[in-house]
């Protein structure tokens, strides 16, 4: 049998997961919540189950939660996405991603990302016939390159991916890298794959969507997640918006990939979208776990890397020890029950910079036991 | 932009249903139930988000619910898979087709399937860059030419794709079928991609898994659908069977398409699954449905086509009309107000031999009024 990956292992999510799991370590490696999600939306789902609302969903995602979507992206972004022809609900961002990448790539394109990479961006352009062409962020802020970005268009350049709030560094794009992109994507006709799951989690910043730059909005999928926004990952579901063009082609994908959604999930995620209440205050909620982490290491010896969105937070191990960031990693779960995430997987030249991902969408408990561990080592 | 399924529009399950809404007719195109699922399921899944499992399932599934399965397919095909490295669950049969495709298929790889075809295979199939073999099912019974088969194997095949009981003709494969299958599979080293997902919904025979031949276990990816053994269809909730050589490259490609599946829904499929009660009689319960369609369609001018499984049945209208399918579905939606699916659509010769197939899994006032409509025709 000839593997069509055959350099991928498990996700290092899962590997670090059941790590934490054997050694009963604190697990701030994969990144979900541990607190409880919404009651109110657990009801929601409930009553619609209890409504029979168990069928398959049209192929697109339910109307009533794309028209909720489309009031949310307008009321954020100040661009109105038509429910439909330009929004598809999918099985979460991952299957997003993948149907976008499936849709629009084809054989011996280049798709431009940037690494550290969220873990299934090189893979889901691999199966689909596409090159990944990876460029590093810069040090140490984990911003983007742009003049390097220009110099690696070819004539094959069909795809160029960005992530922002981004996944591990927290770092964000400005409204300056959004102007560059744009005007690159205009001038070498590319499309822009944004994946923008954190967008509800950002701090001090506003959140630069590929949405409100009218020339990125017709060339761009834009990609998001309730499992995140709602912290409830284990659902699976997120949405997409693209131009009409775009979304026609990811569509004849998304229905032979998994046809449709989880039907009252989609019907109670519609009802929750509408109160506003339910998802301004998501930033404030995790700045204040982000700074009750930040605080309660700053007597310890890692050092605290500028986190602005996402619900990670890198630390720097340089001077602790000169370890590569898996043994590091498996040192702290192993031997001190802490579990983290080595960032040089997410680089395709396993580049190792001594930095862990930990995740602090936790209790404060939590957060507090585990820099505590963290402050002794 | 350069289509990559350029002959592929919407599919025919919405276009039906789209059409049947639009019409106020009664809708018996796109397979699914009128009838409420089980309280207790729904019951079950309530428990489940309120005690907190909200977040990502294990990527192959919930040890409880593979567990849970490994237990039903022993009892049923005296099979036990491995749960650690043969079972994995997948967002509906959907996903476990096309996951397992994109695992399974290399560039130029023949993939061998029969027509009429449900409609995922053949895009599928092209998405992931093999070329699909189409063999037509023999007349009038829709059952394999073996011979036909074996003249067509190339040294470019790979894969051999079979469903049983078969959607859209209720045909079931029988023990010399899949005695056959496993000498060709074992002859010319196939891998058999076994859709079953209407296991549980076959009349007068026993289901013919591939799993109870033990020479096409070793080589074989069969499709299980919690959606239609529960009849809930919108839950987007299925799994797959292989070998490990097999289900450690197919979760290779899962883990990018979507991580996980609903979690909630994973650990109260595990709990109803464990009441064989809760599955032993839905063969019973569907028969009496096909009875009662049957029955009521006996003055009728259609010609009724023996059904041995599934929840589907096909009418001839031939002597009724001369339209080809897709006008006769067309007049029969918007001018009679009973909407089904023209078969054309499954043969990629487009061949017409004047069958409709309809949804029995209706209520019976649902069946009988659909009857009612289709005597006077
Ligand atoms: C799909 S499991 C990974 C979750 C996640 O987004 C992360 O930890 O980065
Ligand atoms: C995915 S919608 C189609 C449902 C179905 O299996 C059928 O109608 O054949």
């Amino acid at each position: 049998l000839q593997s069509k990956l055959p350099d991928v292992g498990t996700t290092i999510f899962a590997v670090m997961s059941k790590m934490a799991l054997d050694h009963h370590a604190i697990n701030l490696s994969q990144g979900f919540p541990d607190f409880p999600i919404s009651d109110k939306l657990i009801q929601l789902v409930n009553k619609y189950m209890e409504a029979g609302k168990n069928q398959y969903a049209p192929m697109p995602g339910v109307p009533e939660l794309r028209s909720a979507i489309s009031k949310v992206i307008e009321d954020k972004y100040g661009y109105l996405p038509n429910p439909e022809t330009e929004i598809t609900v999918t099985a979460g961002a991952t299957e997003a991603i993948y149907a976008t990448l499936a849709a629009l790539v084809n054989e011996g394109d280049e798709v431009i990302l940037f690494d550290p990479a969220y873990d299934c961006y090189d893979p889901s352009i691999r199966l689909n016939g596409g090159i990944p062409i990876h460029l590093t962020l810069k040090q140490p802020d984990f911003s983007i390159d742009w003049n390097k970005v220009e110099e690696s268009i070819t004539h094959r350049t069909r795809v160029i991916m960005v992530n922002t709030p981004h996944n591990p560094s927290g770092a964000v794009l400005n409204h300056e890298d959004l102007k560059t992109l744009e005007e690159l994507a205009i001038k070498h006709d590319l499309i822009v794959i944004s994946d923008e799951v954190y967008e509800h989690i950002i701090f001090g910043h506003s959140h630069e969507s590929a949405l409100k730059y009218e020339g990125l909005s017709k060339r761009c999928v834009a990609i998001y997640s309730f499992g995140k926004t709602f912290h409830a990952t284990g659902w699976k579901s997120g949405y997409i918006i693209a131009p009409d063009y775009l979304t026609k082609e990811i569509r004849k994908v998304h229905q032979f990939l998994v046809f449709s959604v989880n039907t009252p999930v989609q019907y109670a995620l519609a009802e929750f979208l509408n109160d506003r209440e339910n998802y301004i205050h998501i930033s404030d909620m995790y700045e204040q776990k982000r700074n009750v982490f930040q605080e309660a290491l700053k007597d310890s010896r890692f050092e605290v890397i500028p986190c602005h969105g996402t619900y990670f937070q890198l630390l720097s191990y340089k001077g602790i020890s000169d370890l590569d960031d898996m043994s590091m990693a498996e040192k702290l779960t192993k031997g001190h029950k802490v579990a983290s995430i080595p960032i040089s997987v997410f680089y395709q030249n396993k580049q190792d910079d001594k930095l862990l991902r930990f995740c602090f969408a936790k209790n404060e408990d939590t957060l507090l036991k585990a820099a505590d561990i963290l402050c002794k080592i």
